[in-house]
């Protein structure tokens, strides 16, 4: 265990269906037996039993992040989550730190677009103290200007290291505001610069006291603990939360037919390799029809997922024009998500030769679809990731929060094996004709720039 | 006169400079003697004395636009310019525009991204029923589901005709959507379809509770009367209006630092003829350092407009790879708004070499500027087009009108010809490097699919 405060990768909806655990891929419901109850004040408590070792993994999960954030103050959802360690009444800044520390556990945060989520690891015996701790700040936070102003140069900083000094993520940065001309999707979760700098302590109370309440959250404990344990446990530290805030349906502002396909062309001397990605608007596990987004992961698996891809295959292996390719899909999500597909040119390759080989691979996969032992290849490998990722007590818990806090219930979760088993060829090339349409497509080139004016017309 | 109710174009800023009016280029206050006051209830009213004949324009224009609707509820600013004429307890449905027809007058109405204004011309000694009819409908508007509905089928078909149906708005809106990451400018002022298809009678009484108040608006009358004339008709008239909201400051969303030139391509078969446009994000009047917008006024003017600009000289006259060549600026708008480039190419010249040709002339201008001879007679040019439209009293009271409701002072619309005299060569200089920067803009390409299959990949 590791015992520093570090807090997780932002990113949107950055969980895909590789974490899933699950112990039999032929059951409708897999996995362990999940058990679910709501509590007096409205907070949702899902308890996952895994005994092997006395420990336990003990999450909040708010069902708010930056796509709920009101326009001109991107970066609150974050933010907040940073200042949730700056302390209650009851309990001073650090003190909670400090215990899970001193108690052998660890800790972590995370922000998404569509949620945020906290989550403490320790010994069996200690999850009441996290419980009281966790609970108190659901409502308790107290912040001055002298603890907020100075974790605002933080979050700058953090902005400094994980976007402006990383090409890479200023390329992705600009083509996710590309991609989405309406759904506040397009704007980074942690922020633009200039209104993470406007943000205030006012800001902050407001969004806490809108979206910070038992009813708007879900309690997952994962471990050594039965549903009776955590359920009086969770009456006696979270029962007494009051309920502070009614919550109202999440409607984002969602896209408008897309017609033109964009590009985004970043030109830094910092780039050391050129490269190439797309991203395609695609429907969710939330916002899609039954069957949709698991046909866009089998597609997506099929397209780009390992050495066996048929991007890495052609790209990679048989004309060796790129060092790498692939494709990746976000389907944790409460609305329309995105499908990426990237390849790095060989050096003495163009970018222009690796996107004419990545487009004659998508319009193949488009127009003649994908074989049947194409599926159930990708269909095995799926499910069997899925199952090894059980393993990891914390992504089987954080698998559920992200779930949950998009809109899915337990037992969408627990029937995810028995749809994906459902996929047959016609819906994967159905699910290709529809996501890898250019016209819903932003395309990012990051080159070398040739010369000092190039960056200029 | 006409005599059907119509209503203009709907446009970001729709009104350039072109449009002013004046007397003199070498004063500092130019144009007619403006008086302007304030009733008791904010309403701000400008008098524009124009004695030619016996006819006034009477103009009520709102400090709201697109760019302050709430994100989702796109088209709804526009939506409320239409329910305006569903009438009032006082006056039914149709009376007023029966009115206005009846007594030979004419009426319109606008709405933009920063402003929406109402107006009527008739003779002089009707300005007192216009102006009861007006105030009337400030506040006193009555919606029900029976006129609220079929409006929103009309809004739709208004869509249909100026957008969908039209090649070169669907490129723009995509474009707009794509220069802008966070702006509300962002979004078309009419609204994406599936936000117009959402808007309720509940929308549009909300937001015309929120702005529609006479500390919001701005009156203009300018015609036949005396200032002492008007305020006397206005006290008896706006002045019974009540305050019925206060007014927050404007402050949308701002641009984060753009660092990736976009493109945006849009393949339809209705192309006749392919073209290109190119647009950059440029401070505006409003949000521009002092001189800053006058030195871009000056700089496009050099760059695109008419036969002697430089695009025009070098694509049409010189090299004839184009059909058409020039530039544009709107420069009357609350926040940073764009200058525009475009080419049409002459058949069997590909978009690529007109792109190149644009971005030579571009690249020159940026390096070596501008000349003396250049600076003075476009400066001349910009004068006298505005002297010349200060024939027409609507486009007057309607420069007055927007520039007001986009946040400049009377002082500063009267002393815009010394403004424009005092740019030198090193402003535009500079203006051309500070604008003319790629990575903050969009080129847009409108071709014909070469296949059924070419827009996809």
């Amino acid at each position: 265990m590791r015992h520093a405060m570090k807090r997780a990768a932002i990113a949107l909806a950055a969980l895909s269906f590789s974490v899933l655990a699950g112990s039999s891929a032929h059951t409708t419901g897999w996995g362990p037996e999940v058990t679910s109850f709501t509590l007096g004040n409205g907070l949702e408590v899902v308890v996952i039993p895994d005994r092997r070792t006395p420990v336990v993994t003990h999450m909040v999960w708010y069902r708010v992040g930056a796509a709920d954030e009101t326009p001109g103050k991107s970066g609150l959802a974050h933010f907040l989550e940073h200042l949730l360690f700056k302390g209650t009444k009851k309990n001073p800044q650090g003190l909670f730190s400090q215990t899970v520390a001193t108690i052998g556990g660890s800790e972590n945060a995370f922000t998404s677009s569509d949620y945020t989520g906290y989550f403490q690891r320790t010994t069996r015996d200690r999850l009441k103290l996290m419980m009281e701790f966790e609970s108190d700040r659901m409502t308790g936070l107290v912040l001055t200007d002298d603890v907020v102003k100075p974790e605002l140069q933080v979050v700058l900083e953090e902005r400094n290291s994980r976007v402006e000094n990383n090409v890479n993520a200023r390329l992705a940065e600009q083509m996710e505001a590309a991609l989405y001309l309406n759904h506040p999707y397009g704007r980074p979760v942690i922020g633009w610069r200039h209104e993470i700098e406007g943000l205030t302590r006012e800001d902050a109370l407001e969004f806490y006291k809108r979206f910070y309440t038992p009813n708007n959250a879900i309690l997952i404990v994962a471990g050594d603990v039965t549903p009776d344990e955590v359920k009086k446990l969770a009456e006696e530290t979270y029962g007494r939360v009051p309920r502070v805030a009614e919550v109202k349906p999440r409607h984002r502002p969602q896209e408008p037919k897309q017609d033109a396909p964009r590009t985004v062309t970043l030109a830094d001397p910092r780039v050391t390799q050129p490269s190439l990605s797309r991203y395609y608007l695609a429907a969710s596990y939330t916002s899609g029809r039954p069957g949709e987004a698991e046909a866009i992961d089998v597609l997506t698996h099929i397209l780009g997922r390992g050495a066996n891809s048929r991007l890495y295959q052609k790209l990679v292996v048989d004309s060796g024009i790129a060092v790498s390719a692939g494709a990746s899909y976000y389907g944790t999500a409460l609305d329309t998500t995105r499908l990426g597909v990237y390849a790095t040119p060989k050096p003495g390759t163009s970018l222009a030769q690796v996107e004419e080989a990545i487009d004659a691979v998508i319009a193949e996969i488009v127009e003649k679809g994908i074989t049947q032992e194409e599926l159930e290849r990708s269909r095995n490998r799926l499910i069997a990731d899925a199952v090894y990722a059980q393993d990891s007590q914390s992504s089987l818990a954080r698998w559920y929060g992200a779930s949950l806090s998009t809109g899915l219930t337990i037992e969408q979760i627990r029937s995810w094996p028995a749809r994906l088993n459902a996929v047959t060829v016609d819906d994967v090339k159905k699910a290709a004709r529809d996501v890898l349409d250019k016209r819903r497509s932003v395309t990012g080139y990051l080159i070398k720039p040739s010369g000092s004016r190039d960056d200029r017309s």
